[in-house]
């Protein structure tokens, strides 16, 4: 993996979405050609002899490579999106946030017991809707599954939060 | 094309969002990764020879291919997302709807007036919102535009409003 580049050509934005907060925005990786090979192929050659039987987005960041990587393994996307968005039924999965409560979703029929899932998102910060993401996939039945995060925000600690039988593995530690 | 194999992969759910309405699931299509391959497969070969520079998806469900395009053809990936998701500067397009006004917005230095933009969404229908992309599109500077979806929606005749200069492609008329 090529970091420098990564980095490189990630754009932060201060104060978004609120005052006080720094946003790391991915669009200038994912409009950049060699930005988009790198992280593709090193998600390819992380979880190509892994079993990996379906690829899990989390709306709406999450959706920019997981189906990428989906095909280009071979295998099945699914999405986990925020409420009332997936037509047919679901499970969903409720967390706290700094402040309220956030909901995710995933079809009922997405996943089957024989399924071993990646889950991928593009930023594991306090870990709430990561967490909530795993939980819904083994709810769903999954035999293992992995996660993958192309930025982890280290000094939240997301990860403490995630189970410790789901192996995760972050490109970028910011 | 395979139609076939996408048409029977493909979900029908009565009433959804709405009742009345008759909502095409292409969840179903996603996890499955012979319908994967079909359609990753259809577009590459209908756009590898076109010059495209960037490929434009609309969010949420237009995410789900057009990074995984831009990947294969080798070019960058672009958002068009709702108000407030895009987190640097931005140009907006608002368009009526039946009930109400909606916005989309691109970032303001996503395109150049180099590029060739391929913009793709999973539903051509009403074509409000697919206007407003292309119209995006055409306000960043982008020397030529084409339009792909998974789906048209042939009785709402949403191609009609596209611009006339748009090549517009479907992969299935429903």
């Amino acid at each position: 993996m090529n970091v420098e580049l990564l980095k490189q050509n990630l754009r932060a934005v201060p104060d978004f979405p609120i005052k006080g907060i720094q946003f790391w925005d991915i669009t200038t990786l994912m409009k950049n050609p060699a930005c988009m090979k790198e992280m593709a192929d090193s998600m390819y050659e992380l979880y190509k002899d892994k079993g990996i039987t379906k690829v899990v987005g989390i709306e709406s960041r999450g959706f920019f490579l997981a189906p990428a990587l989906a095909l280009r393994l071979g295998v099945g996307f699914v999405p986990i999106r925020k409420p009332g968005k997936l037509p047919a039924e679901t499970i969903s999965y409720s967390y706290t946030k700094e402040y309220g409560v956030d909901t995710l979703e995933i079809h009922k029929d997405a996943l089957t017991p024989d399924d071993v899932v990646l889950v991928h998102d593009d930023v594991l910060a306090t870990g709430g809707s990561s967490l909530a993401a795993i939980e819904l996939v083994k709810k769903s039945g999954a035999k293992k599954v992995y996660a993958n995060f192309l930025i982890e925000l280290d000094s939240l600690h997301g990860k403490d939060k995630l189970p410790a039988d789901v192996q995760v593995d972050t490109f970028l530690h910011l």
